[in-house]
């Protein structure tokens, strides 16, 4: 059930080749929002009164673009959300959904000292996903970024995989989030999220878009939805 | 509340201009995700046993996508699905819509022979949409489209407008679909809604995209979805 970096890396490929024929911008807002449904789930239930302000840290990458849409579909279902993204829009795509959050005046913060990050906040951390490499350590700004959310105490959702982590080994870098609380795995859980589980971590999965054929040819589980859900909760 | 056909043709332009920014694609895959979960809930509401195979009937513009993104999250819903798209898809997003669905294993049908339709069936129409004229009539093959659908006396739910409808006065022409039980209205219900919900039918509004600045901007109401829905019943 839990899959390599490298089985991950092949389901996109597949996703967005001709057999089945998505585009990244189509594959990025079901997966963006099926983050906004969990990452809403999991805070209604942890916070019964005062819904926290939800800070969304954006990687550079396609993991960064997944947390820009999260971040518009949260802020649609109520929450008070802002956009930490110090890297800025590298593609006409990711221009778009800037464009699109701060239209429905959604902040979006270069720096830390920007964000104002506060122990009452929850991060949604999508800084990383399944194609970090760990091997050469993390690069700044995102040390900074993910130094920030530790000091902070903040609690954090994070999106497919926790920033810093070794897809498949899980949490064996020095610099890495250390207060996962929950864990949003997109199309099927990757490695790292066993020890995420054993950490007693609340673990979504979300991608009611996978084709069951497509899980047949790389041998990985289909996951069950409940009735309309877009996300199921396995942890 | 509700709104004329020129309102709704205003409120796409300005969500794909330059202010709000949103692709075809993106609002094309939100809505007919909304579409899906409608007929999904109104579907389980009627058939508590046996759920009926939803033959998705599209037209050649935009009505018609949304109707081939919705038979593909219908199929993910559980639902038995097939499409009748007598026009042929007529840009690369629809090519992509149509390759998507069919890797699903649903079967793309060109004429109502192929479709064979039946009054155990539940038709999604997806024919025409707001930018529907009806002073020149219903040409070929939608005309025979919505005969056969007539004829079939199969339950409808409707894609944001019964198809031959008029968009603001409702079943006024002589060509239209005459069994339509629920409606899902995309971003705002247009005039003929009023018109559909005196005679008794189920209504859904989809749409939990759009910025309430535009609202504003428009003059028209912003939708109240509960939860995590991405959708509400409003008759």
């Amino acid at each position: 059930m839990y899959i390599s970096a490298q089985k991950a890396a092949q389901i996109d490929a597949l996703l967005m080749g001709d057999h089945y024929a998505f585009s990244l911008e189509q594959l990025m807002e079901l997966a963006g929002l099926s983050v906004a449904h969990a990452a809403a789930d999991y805070i209604r239930q942890q916070w019964q009164h005062a819904p926290p302000r939800v800070v969304v840290a954006c990687g550079p990458g396609n993991n960064g673009g997944d947390g820009l849409v999260a971040a518009r579909h949260l802020h649609h279902l109520g929450f008070h959300t802002c956009i930490w993204y110090p890297s800025g829009a590298r593609s006409a795509l990711f221009t778009a959904l800037l464009t699109q959050a701060r239209a429905l005046r959604i902040g979006v913060h270069h720096t830390a000292e920007q964000v104002a990050l506060r122990r009452c906040d929850v991060v949604l951390d999508a800084i990383f996903g399944f194609s970090f490499d760990g091997a050469a350590g993390v690069r700044q700004p995102y040390r900074r970024m993910i130094e920030s959310i530790n000091d902070s105490a903040a609690p954090v959702i994070c999106v497919d995989v926790p920033s810093g982590w070794h897809v498949e080994r899980g949490d064996v870098h020095e610099v890495a989030i250390r207060n996962a609380r929950a864990l949003v795995s997109l199309t099927a859980p990757k490695l790292c999220a066993r020890r995420f589980e054993q950490r007693g971590g609340a673990h979504y999965v979300g991608g009611r878009f996978v084709p069951p054929s497509l899980c047949e040819a790389l041998d990985f589980d289909v996951v069950r939805y409940e009735r309309e859900r877009v996300i199921t909760r396995i942890a």
